[in-house]
């Protein structure tokens, strides 16, 4: 975990005069279902030396928790919510769409809730993007598939254009759901916002399926992406058993973070090497990777290899740099040049070598949500609905230790998380493949 | 949380004289690989007040964390590692016996160990069972079947007998994998153990499907459980919506606890109706379940109700209690008791019910474990193996606020978690299926 | 196969005076697509002594090849096309559901489509059912979920009755979708259609989870049906193996044929002994099963048994025999019974017996379906509407060795289709199970 | 159907004089259990102008049926079985090789079976690769995994060299488990076999995930490739919508055949342009491919195209044909060629496109095997073995027209199945797609 001099206090749009539609029913919700805004849990409960961190100010070190609130700001049947989601897909989003509208719908009786189409865009009218209406009825089944039923897109837009788009769609709630570049673009949408005084609350939920958001456990569709990637790795398995000096290289989603790279390896029993951004290794040497793949091939016949995308890229030269839509540096692509050393490498020694790369990208991000992913993503719409009826905004929906949580908008977009390399994940990766801790 | 009396010092069998094998190795572990016996973590997070508990006797507040250890009690090439697996199967079991394997093999050169066959029984000569040898090869497969390759059996034996059976055979680890009363007959056995003052460890690896032990973020096989859960609950939606006045009625497991009714309803989002141990229902009057459903056919068609088999046991006329082998009472069957109740409410109001009961619990326990499960299978015996060559004794492995960490049995045998009426879980349980929140 | 006095000719409406859609687009189908009413293949299409079965008469020993004709005879724009569907629910439904409508929509151009509610009752006014209008948009998704979405129900109507309301309704074709009982029924309304000498087609999908009807290969959601059982009887042999003298018993579908429990058996390669109704078992006596059952469990330990649910009905003391909605004689339960004798024999052998049984009914019919089955549901539905559209009348579509055909109505709801058990598949569960040829 | 100047009859190694095990257990099998060598299928059940081919020379129209014998050539326990594995690995191979070891032991006795590692190098001393020994035990679990546990490689070797080595490992029968190519090697084998008078049977089982082998309905692991590639297709469809002007384009096998792109186009229902080998089409033009996409892009928003690797080869510029190690050419990649064409379209026509292209192929490889396809192979493995033990040789097994039937080498290896433009398959393409019948 990062020590930051961040401040976990959370913006709000003003006092909260309405009682909760759950009050109100007939069988209503005891005393003990409301959450009080000073709920908070600490950021870092480590002891060490007997000693927990100091506790002075504590709104420094701890996080407010989600949940519903016995007050809110909006009244219900006055609200629109509105949905956007940017950036790519990944498994989860229709989920997070259905349950946001079910939540808005059911929970508090909104009944106008706007899909936003092809992510930022659709807050530039040049775009002409036309919002859906969302009902129960329209997204009651959408979870079924994969990726957005809103489409999604890369990229900001001014963030004049966008509040002038949200006021003049009467939106008094967005939901924004994508990465820390999303954050970052919501982040700025909620300054002008403030700028002007408009009661428009934002509301974050964290969507990358590197799982590299800060104070986070985990985000959706990461687990879903390991499930699959786990398939991947099980086929470059029984390729790399298939034939002689078999090996499978797999490359797997993790720009910055190894991620989905470990885990995947861990759940598959089967990966000889986890490649990852956070830890670099030297190709050629004594201690090299290449002189690695080939004592355990030598030795064993086969071996598999997990790459994250991101893993190595020191080692690939690049001409000239460019950028996605997203603003991210476009990356060598570390399979390709694996596979190509490799190959060279067993030429060179006049071994055979029965080499398959494997990259499911789009598999892993296409695909449908597991069970836990599916409740991870209710809960995640659930609580960013419970905080934008109770006013609050500049904020992303998060679990942190086992609990879901509200943390401002500059904690999220302030960096990326890391594989921590003296962690307990990296240790399990080290001693479950058997890989050496160094290979430089 | 419970709040705690206990403490939570972990016993050992003596000093660690010998340097872990990862120390040894051409290419080691950094410095950073290590856990040290004082790092450990907050047993209770929350901020109330601004304040946190006091800190002033931390061992009682806080709990040691897992992980490989520098120094060593056992000599890796002189120790016997044994495996038990009890009470009934589960998702994860041969991925916990595969991973005690491979890394008490490959880990630490370990390489005797005994798989003993159908429970405590194997500990009993009297039951002539013959300890499996397993090695790398062996268990390389296993996982990809369901249920546990050495068997299982419910029940207790006596510790006598056990120690006695365990010196006979050579045995300096024994890992203990079950549920609440196993780990209660382990702590017997430990007990036993210390009196004698011999150097054997017992390691505890917990195993619920209910997911229902203490000081644990979850149990083994329980999110894979909730996975086929949702299966079944997807089938019940079907079959309710198959037939006019449909009702789809699921049975769970949940002896005392309802977190996989629960987490499957969640998962599901087509569930009504959540019942469990913890929230006492009536089933006639004004605020009755009957009535309940009755209003949910009539006006939507149909309905789906997922009931925690322990749930509503209040309402069920037992003649005469009787207990399993593991000690537990018999429950009444709420399942068929429902199914029987309701078919009688709407035959009094003259109303067609198509009712569909089903019961998987069978296809819950026996299936094998997803993604997410195996790596958390892989964590705890990891660390099962890593507390057992340290010589720890007297405990269980654990995941606590998303770190692992080593709890005491006493702390394990000494009661059952519940699901928090107050909680988060609840709570979206309830704003989810729109159920009431009381129905008494 | 049955040797059989049918007519194999098919009745039509009337001359088929429009020219298919087909023909008319810009790009349309070459000369090759179309199908001639005299394409046929033969019923028996086996050598004996060097000959074929005389060739004489054609028809009463060959089937008509469906597809599309080169005219047809109803003017798709003046069309209103129904579907219903009836009995227990099945995977595949929806996409039988689905598919009628995408192909009467785009491969004709008819616009007018009802799906009819709750099966036959939908045409009894009585029930006061409401059409549902179908369109290409709000089935689009309805295969990704089980059952059917227009709810199913037993029993008839009467055709007198039906026939009205269809006129009522203007529809000029009805699809059936059901098993042997609803193909008996479809067939008295197709005789009262013709009896007033109406322009209405009554057209069926064969139905039938239990893959029992005469003169087809297969049925639809019958393949999905036995993966789903094959999981079952994975569950089945874990729990088998997970405890002492342990016993898998596992109820199947099947109440006149035993194909599920036959096919499942194979696909699982682990079960000991297949019961279905076709083979009569004793359960004493030296060759009896319950000796062959204790013998297999003494020798490895385990066994595992599926029975179909119509299997050793003979066995069963039934004090009054009744019937469903269907008109089906309800049956004994052959899998509480087995189990009850079962666990009495090894009790008075005093040996240990740790027997699980698994009844898997609803998770077998309530499913969706695989890949394969959603082919043939797409060919079964695309083939009964171009059946439709040229007049044709009183016939269902099945395939038979590997083609599409029209079989008429008559000789569908003649009978039921029965595992030979001097044929392939038998032998193969003989070879493969390693029972004993006869046990009585 | 091609027609035929072959002959069907099957060459044997001699009479069978040794009584079937199966007649010899106690409850032994009933003797509508044995299968003649006059009980044959006709290959043309077709009826034209009411006629069936002509009979006259029925064993160059008909086939022998595969089943147990009751008298056999080789006794048991003197013969030794051997398993080689050739070509690229596909779904079911652990299947075929579990099923021929479980049968050969348990319904014949035979107690010696080699398996043979990587392909025919297997069989020339060079590659010293020595064969595994496979039992029950050894082989019982391994069709959990993928791939092949024998290894394969492309390629032949001497016949020469071969016979001299399986006569020197003391092989009586050689099941050959591979395509067309493979199944040339092995009739090359079986002729020397013959040359040389020795009694070595060379029993083929067809492999070919393309489902392209002549006179078969189907091969083993074809259907589980095509629930796979169904997987990335949703996914591919997932992506395209997720995007603006989104098209998903997928890459699947079929060299010659595209029989894997149309089956999961069918069963996807998502696929909206399928291109296979068997169909020619131009790129650009009033109606070409390009014009087709954009059309459907401006009309829709999206666009998902199946494309069989062996598609519109005769487009792209091959500088200098090089050949694989089984002697295929080796094809351009139609998929990288489509995505450059598509982009370079779109961006001539100022519109933007967010293409994704995927290639499943080494997941639809190197996955397990569907229920369906386990009792597909069981049946072809078990086959096989009857045929081995009956002394015939120089054959391959297939099922034809749902019954499973002795092929004789020369015919399946005298060329590939592909998709009749003017049968059903195709025409439930075009139907479905709505894709314009000609596209050139």
């Amino acid at each position: 975990m990062n020590s930051l001099p961040h401040s976990f206090d959370i913006p709000t749009l003003g006092p909260c005069i309405h009682p909760s539609p759950g009050l109100q029913k007939e069988w209503g919700m005891a005393d003990g279902h409301w959450v009080a805004d000073d709920q908070r849990i600490l950021l870092d409960d480590q002891v060490r030396n007997g000693r927990v961190n100091p506790t002075a100010v504590p709104n420094e070190h701890s996080v407010e928790l989600a949940g519903p609130r016995r007050q809110i700001f909006f009244h219900p049947s006055a609200t629109t919510l509105a949905v956007v989601t940017c950036g790519g897909i990944c498994p989860g989003l229709n989920d997070v769409i259905r349950n946001i509208v079910m939540h808005g719908h059911y929970g508090y009786g909104v009944h106008r809730i706007l899909g936003l189409r092809y992510g930022f865009e659709s807050l530039n009218p040049a775009f002409r993007h036309r919002p859906m209406e969302l009902c129960p009825r329209s997204v009651d089944k959408i979870h079924h598939g994969g990726g957005s039923i809103l489409g999604t897109s890369r990229g900001q837009q001014d963030p004049v254009v966008m509040v002038d788009r949200l006021h003049a769609l009467g939106v008094q709630v967005l939901f924004v759901v994508g990465g820390d570049g999303s954050q970052k673009a919501a982040l700025l949408l909620h300054q002008e916002i403030s700028r002007r005084g408009l009661s428009i609350g934002v509301v974050g939920i964290p969507k990358t399926i590197d799982n590299d958001l800060l104070f986070m456990d985990q985000s959706f569709g990461y687990l879903s992406a390991c499930g699959e990637a786990l398939r991947t790795l099980t086929v470059a398995h029984a390729e790399a058993r298939g034939g002689r000096n078999g090996v499978g290289l797999v490359k797997l989603m993790g720009r910055d973070s190894g991620f989905i790279a470990c885990s995947a390896a861990l759940a598959s029993g089967e990966v000889n090497f986890v490649l990852i951004p956070e830890v670099p290794f030297a190709l050629d040497g004594e201690r090299g990777l290449l002189r690695a793949v080939e004592a355990r091939v030598l030795e064993r016949g086969h071996a598999v290899i997990a790459v994250a995308e991101g893993a190595g890229q020191h080692l690939i030269p690049l001409s000239n740099p460019s950028h996605d839509a997203s603003g991210n540096v476009r990356y060598g692509d570390i399979g390709a040049f694996l596979k190509q050393k490799i190959s060279a490498h067993f030429a060179s020694r006049s071994l055979e070598l029965n080499l398959k790369y494997i990259d499911p990208s789009y598999e892993l991000r296409g695909g449908i949500a597991t069970a836990e992913d599916r409740i991870f993503c209710l809960q995640l719409s659930r609580h960013a609905v419970h905080a934008a009826m109770a006013g609050k905004t500049g904020l992303v929906v998060a679990r942190w230790h086992q609990r879901f949580v509200h943390l401002p908008m500059p904690v999220v977009a302030s960096g990326r998380r890391k594989v921590d390399v003296e962690g307990d994940l990296w240790r399990c990766v080290l001693e479950s493949t058997g890989q050496p801790a160094r290979m430089d």
